[in-house]
């Protein structure tokens, strides 16, 4: 049976009337988890007793007509590699298995300050890195759900939570929710508070995977509201309400480094979908069809690399004390192999990379004078058979340029989910999502 | 007696030629920690063993003229709102007293990539803010230390160690440093990784107090070229030797909103400083000779309003998870007075805040075509007597500007020291060193 997901924000309404509450929909969404969580083990923790005290509050709230936020009781899985005050936070790694650090991330504190509940912590990769953890996906056990958020794309995907938060600084959202046939969101770098989540890197950002659209910003603006972006970054803005629909008159098909190794499968997917953008008056610009694009298609050519030497440096600290002080056979190879190139690795080299990132960014600017969103796969096809994470070349542009990237579920490859990213520029997270919903029904359409 | 404090980079020829060696010094150390703590209470722990040890292996290292660095074996003093793998880190509050988190922050794990040894931990505020801890100050025990960096300023002040880390958001370098009368550094803004330091607001800096000029060039440097600044900024950049004395043609006496309470005595000082400056063939630029001074003085004269605004929504996590989830009792009145105000503060207030200084930035950094270096006093005058840290607003400017600053100690009221306060330009501070050495040359002729 195909994984349904389980939104929560259209349930709203029936708790106002009583005929419906976050208690009830808590027990929900834990019979699920009961029925599914020993095959697809997407928690790493539970606290059960606290969500349906925070539950039973939650539904009082609502049914005296004063909910606290519009997701006053939203029960909520957190990547693992964000602190929690109730909950332990392992990253992923045996060195801080039970480790309790006994206060909420920023962005925590924010969901509980607006009723929200705290579920469980989510399967994090090693240092929301390479190294997998235990969870499978949903669509089919034997594959990768992708990482570094697996267990947020997971349990969202087979409706055991309707929210999940990840993080991304190579492809660790936009590849899971691709993979698992979620909504993913990652928002422009610095967007929302990285305080408390062992998440350091320069391009690295809070995430949102969630069961609709609608969600992905009411949450992540919900968070906002509370406690901004990075400190020195307002962070997320834009209304409370999901941005009303907007057809754009024309968008950018960019192939990526990712498109000679896509599936013709997906492509055929994503091809589709350009017809039909033409067929509903929606211009199509490529690569092959305006000098601006082929510009930004060179400049990310090697956006890989970019990525990859940002992150050697980067990786240096905290994981040359962990290798020092801790116990370094509990960190894995993969693992160790990139902290050794760290070493080799310069202040002034990575100073030479912020520049050329700098560079790819300003070439990418000049494409919001041609279109209003860009689109391309989340991945270069179905998830994997096999547990590493898979390939996340899709999701590097986005990464490295800083900018909101949206995988929207609803194109399939052989009855497996494959994403729909679209990406917009940098702090301008609201109109992407106004596009994205419009295409979103367009894709819909479609599949119809 | 005065207060006598104790370089090291003097030393490293006599640890060579094996005359001297890291080990004798840090025994010269430990002899005035013995000597002095008891009354001046600049730790909050030592790593005695591990120092001795660490120094060790330094000397034989010196003695095979095969040094790790040019501080290899400097004893450091460490501000314990840092994380060190080895002893505790306790913010100054004691809800964290004792809590180990078993890694290194970035910086601590450069200096001892470096050879560097960490002595212990100093003592700073609660939370690095206004609460302040036992430290007295040594040139008086009846006065206050200035804070937030209380511990490295008073422990480098009466020769304890060399070099103390220190952090600073509104005055926390520049006033202790004053205080004491050692020499303070507060870089650009990024210029030193903060991973692993529980100090996370949008223009606090790592920093450096030093008993010499050349030891706070020679550390910063050190460790910014191994572990870079901020996560996206290069970091701290220029020769990994002292920038040579550069005499500037130009400079410029902003008053900035400290001068009309500063103590008149202080003011002469510098008034003494300026006359000297001319005579020696130094232009010195005033808000009454130059309309673009007027204009810097005039935006900054509402900085402290503008550092508190920002440091309220910037203060609102961690903190609001400390004081509900853990024991609100063990924070003090005055910060969660500040938690409350807090909650006033909206995303978009903050938001216009960051505008404005980002617009105080810019008028600032006209003056650069005026004058190579900014001078003003580091605090309003000597150390008062009591503990509250003291008065900041000297200080708050380069603060909010995020620019390079140094405090170079000569001056004296009532046998008291008080700071000089040098200020750069933003990511010059390899600039603002070589016109301070010019300065602390022309300062110490004066003095003599």
């Amino acid at each position: 049976m195909k994984p349904q997901m389980r939104p929560y924000l259209s349930c709203v309404t029936a708790f106002r009337d009583g005929s419906d509450s976050p208690s009830a929909y808590l027990e929900r969404c834990l019979a699920t988890i009961e029925a599914k969580e020993s095959d697809i083990a997407a928690f790493v923790s539970l606290d059960i007793a606290g969500a349906r005290e925070a539950a039973l509050q939650s539904s009082k709230r609502w049914q005296a007509g004063d909910p606290s936020s519009p997701i006053d009781g939203m029960p909520i899985g957190v990547k693992d590699i964000m602190e929690t005050a109730a909950l332990p936070t392992g990253e992923g790694s045996p060195l801080f298995e039970g480790r309790n650090t006994r206060r909420d991330a920023a962005v925590v504190a924010a969901l509980r300050s607006a009723g929200a509940i705290v579920l469980g912590k989510t399967v994090t990769t090693e240092f929301a890195a390479v190294s997998p953890g235990p969870t499978r996906n949903p669509w089919d056990p034997s594959r990768t759900p992708g990482g570094s958020s697996s267990g947020s794309a997971a349990a969202v995907a087979c409706g055991m939570i309707p929210v999940g938060l990840g993080t991304q600084v190579i492809g660790s959202t936009i590849r899971p929710a691709s993979f698992c046939g979620c909504y993913g969101f990652k928002p422009s770098v610095h967007a929302l508070n990285r305080g408390g989540s062992f998440d350091y890197k320069s391009h690295s950002v809070t995430t949102v995977l969630a069961a609709s659209l609608d969600e992905l910003w009411i949450v992540g603006r919900q968070m906002a509201l509370r406690c901004g972006g990075d400190y020195g970054h307002v962070g997320l803005q834009g209304p409370l309400t999901v941005p009303p629909a907007v057809t754009p008159k024309a968008v950018i098909l960019l192939e990526t480094a990712g498109w000679t190794a896509a599936s013709p499968e997906a492509k055929a997917e994503i091809e589709k979908l350009v017809a039909n953008l033409w067929d509903v008056g929606v211009r199509v610009h490529t690569r092959r069809t305006h000098a601006d694009v082929a510009a930004v298609e060179d400049a990310l050519a090697t956006a890989s690399d970019l990525a990859a030497s940002i992150n050697i440096w980067e990786d240096q600290w905290p994981l040359n004390t962990y290798a020092r002080d801790l116990d370094e056979s509990k960190i894995s190879d993969i693992m160790r192999k990139r902290l050794r190139s760290a070493a080799t690795m310069t202040q002034e080299k990575y100073g030479e990379c912020l520049i050329e990132r700098e560079r790819v960014r300003s070439i990418y600017e000049m494409l919001s004078s041609i279109g209003a969103v860009c689109l391309t796969l989340s991945a270069s096809g179905p998830a994997p058979v096999g547990f590493p994470t898979g390939d996340p070349t899709f999701a590097i542009p986005a990464s490295i340029l800083g900018i909101p990237a949206i995988s929207l579920p609803g194109m399939h490859v052989d009855g497996l989910p494959v994403g729909l990213q679209l990406m917009g520029f940098k702090g301008k997270d609201s109109a992407l999502f106004a596009h994205a919903a419009s295409i979103a029904r367009i894709l819909s359409n479609l599949q119809d």
